[in-house]
């Protein structure tokens, strides 16, 4: 769920009196749905529109890449929750040259990404459009209340970890506007990977506060944890896994990495299984700490480095 | 749900092997997911996606219609289920001029139909537009065992029921495309009523054997249950309450009204209690017969009809 032109917090608020009480609504990566009267299954919705000239350029991505990433933006929140996505619905509105082979591709790539994670289609509606292709995925997952984990969690002390390198794909985003399609980098941008297994064992440990998926940048990220949680960070801007600028790995967007705070007592710990388990990195990059507002203190070679970050904006 | 292009029906094929098996996905109103291992508890879901210049002309709609109008028709997927909707995600995709005042007074109309039916929203996404409105709606309904209606269950002997008048919403249609925007037919027409109560009064009555909300027009979405119910129909077209043409009854596509098949020695009860619950009526139009293709036989003052209607289509 994003938040352009501040829309969704208008309807937030618009929505506050109405509907059942025990669903968290708009706020966190998910809305969560308790399944039974003890609130102890719980289920898991996000949804994410995707629209042509705005998210992507018809021209620049293959339509199969364009069908994994619609996918695997939304499985992506799903694993930002702790939760195991099961199921999808996909709404495509298409014009008259992309009714055909174009959408068998697109649905190729679609199918491919849930047949890794064993995802149903469970519903979907298509119609005709004037001009852009736009599409709207809902992606539902499944998760005990012990392992759901909310933005709100985060307690002072807890470790700020990120499950892998940030900033490769506004370097790609980069080269797709400079009209190069096919580098690595504009291939990470189109086809990001969801963290959908390292999601659900994050959901296993106790130790991990609060999680969330960096879709708009960890600065403004972050952010969204410290609102959510009455905390605030100190970030040291050398132990960032950026594989460019650090103002690229801060700013850029769209990496769909997970940011997690963790017990400080376990931190090493989470690290070295999750090394074990996944092969890759989980980077500590900071601490929570206790403030009245969500400030993030930057630092660099152990110095107060004063300079304010903002989140992503598309093209 | 609906199906342009057949494109959904290839993305049915493409998917039958993944996921979970006991949730029941594309093909109905609304995809159905058991919510315990005895399946007692369902879930249903369901989607569509409204788009500029093709469902609707923005100079025709007052934003907080067409608010309206983007939750009713998927209140009344739900409806056609049995099941009561609780909870919707709204995507929409908006130009520049639309993001002030017209998105707040889409809002609101969408909030007031919330309202009227309890229904929260709990998710959504917005995004900048080039050039049309776009907006998905997902609805989340729950519904027992029981008491869920679906397009399957239609007997030979049923009585085929239509729970209100058709025809009005396509005189509508013809009044906006002409330029009359302000029209009772126009109104109708933008302004859906969706049968929330009825649907879930249906759902109570074991003597309802299938059920379906009528969008695409009679003769195409009877069809839809005589298909997967494996039976054929008589109907009677003087019996159909149509408010203009019959031809607009059968073919005029966004009545939103609930079509339903009866037990035929409850038929007579049914419509009385539903005349005394809703003060409509609920009216016969004809009978479901035993046949191995899903034929629908025309009749007129005793006479077979010998015709073939087809469904809608949009502008």
């Amino acid at each position: 769920m994003s938040s352009e032109f501040g829309f969704i917090e208008r309807l937030k608020t618009l929505f506050e009196s109405v509907g059942d009480k025990n669903i968290e609504g708009i706020g966190d990566d998910c809305a969560i749905i308790p399944l039974d009267k003890a609130g102890e299954q719980l289920m898991v919705v996000t949804t994410d529109l995707l629209t042509e000239g705005v998210h992507f350029l018809r021209e620049a991505i293959a339509p199969e890449i364009l069908g994994r990433k619609s996918l695997a933006v939304n499985l992506s929140d799903v694993a930002a929750m702790g939760a195991r996505p099961f199921a999808t619905l996909l709404s495509i509105a298409l014009p008259p040259e992309c009714t055909g082979e174009w959408a068998d591709r697109f649905a190729n790539g679609y199918r491919q990404l849930s047949g890794e994670h064993n995802v149903a289609l469970i519903g979907g509606d298509t119609t005709s459009s004037k001009g852009a292709v736009s599409i709207s995925v809902t992606a539902i997952g499944l998760v005990g209340a012990g392992a759901i984990k909310r933005r709100s969690g985060a307690q002072s002390g807890d470790r700020i970890m990120v499950a892998g390198v940030l900033g490769e794909s506004v370097a790609g985003l980069r080269d797709v506007l400079a009209g190069h399609y096919n580098t690595p980098a504009a291939l990470t941008h189109h086809n990001p990977t969801p963290q959908v297994a390292e999601g659900i064992w994050f959901g296993t440990q106790q130790a991990v506060h609060s999680m969330i998926d960096l879709s708009d940048g960890l600065a403004s990220d972050l952010r969204h944890i410290l609102e959510l949680s009455g905390v605030g960070a100190r970030v040291d801007l050398e132990a960032i896994p950026a594989v460019g600028s650090v103002e690229d790995a801060l700013t850029g967007g769209e990496d769909y990495k997970l940011l997690l705070t963790v017990a400080p007592e376990c931190a090493q710990r989470v690290q070295a299984e999750f090394r074990a388990k996944f092969g890759g990195e989980l980077y500590e990059i900071g601490e929570i700490t206790e403030s009245d507002n969500p400030r993030i203190e930057w630092f660099s070679g152990g110095k107060r480095v004063e300079k304010e970050w903002s989140g992503y904006v598309h093209f």
